[in-house]
């Protein structure tokens, strides 16, 4: 396995198990030249038919499967993600719609070089079981008026990580989960995500605790 | 004691305990006639000193005052509030900075009549203990980019009513408790208290479980 090579620049890792919709915002970025010091250098799926896999090869990001199943325990899959990761050189991973959970060992792996985006503005509707549409659900039954998405680092409290770029989005009032989620990809997450990555290629953040100061 | 005669619109009381910005926000719009079909009928203070009694004074609305350190329970003090709000036939009540805890008697007496504003964008930095500036120093030390405010009514759950509107506040990156919570009261609070309280007075809020359907 070989990844591609970057040159001086960060190479982000991007870890997915779908559609990859908000890969292709990475790749979109990329070709827009909107992500400064960093290329994709890898795009790694937890399912092997998965839609992301052909949107990386149409891009030419060499890509990996490596399913959960595979292994017998948590940490024996971190481990084996942490050295195909470590020994490609990746610096930055991003979870975009990783549906596997990750354990202490991945995230001490690569603390404070994991980044995922989440569908909603944390700390309201984020935790153990909110994911994809069931977050969106979630807002639509508490009655919520504005949602949004929030670009986050990871570490062992799922959505508890330090919070790097939030944007609010309007509920509509004939919105449905499909269709909220739709414009909170749309307005918020393509547009959060790339930006975070290149924030953090250019190396402008700082986490204080809980707290990430962008630097300008 | 005697409230204002309103003639055919709606009778807003509002509940204050200390300086009553909402509340000018409330006079600033009647004035401006942003309210439509609602009058405030009356202030009710439950601190004898509250400059918000100044304000109601200077719009020439009749003022109230009765604190809760009057009362040995409760539901004595409820009772008490219900009765003067009945008597003069509030319609609607407004909580504007109002820092005594309402137990079920008086949510059960204005049942769906009963709105409040809170400096965050509910289900985030609400429930027990969150209240003034004890909620823009929680939202700083989550590191959150964006805040808001969020008019609901109220029922037996703190901040736990149906949501009425919100609107979302950018939390930038040199501010203080303070400085946020001027900006959620200037670009949030401000704005959609004295909205929410016209549709109410229109007839436009429809409760639906957690939801609030607004009639155009």
């Amino acid at each position: 396995m070989s990844f591609t090579d970057m040159g001086n620049g960060k190479r982000i890792a991007v870890l997915v198990s779908g559609g990859g919709t908000n890969l292709q915002a990475l790749i979109d970025a990329q070709n827009a030249g909107k992500i400064t010091n960093g290329r994709i250098s890898a795009v790694i799926s937890s399912k092997p038919g998965a839609f992301a896999l052909s949107r990386a090869e149409k891009a030419g990001i060499p890509s990996f499967v490596i399913g959960r199943s595979e292994f017998l325990s948590q940490r024996e899959y971190d481990a084996a993600l942490c050295s195909l990761l470590r020994e490609n050189g990746a610096d930055l991973v991003v979870l975009a719609g990783f549906m596997v959970v990750l354990g202490p060992y991945f995230c001490g792996c690569f603390k404070d070089r994991i980044i995922n985006v989440h569908p909603s503005l944390i700390p309201s509707f984020c935790g153990n079981g909110f994911y994809g549409l069931k977050v969106h659900e979630a807002v639509l039954e508490r009655g919520a008026k504005v949602t949004g998405a929030t670009v986050h680092f990871v570490n062992e409290i799922t959505d508890g990580g330090a919070i790097i770029l939030q944007k609010a989005v309007e509920v509509k009032a004939n919105d449905t989960p499909e269709s909220l989620q739709k414009r909170v990809m749309r307005e918020a997450e393509w547009e959060l995500l790339p930006r975070a990555v290149s924030l953090f290629c250019e190396d402008k953040l700082r986490i204080e605790g809980q707290k990430v100061n962008i630097l300008l």
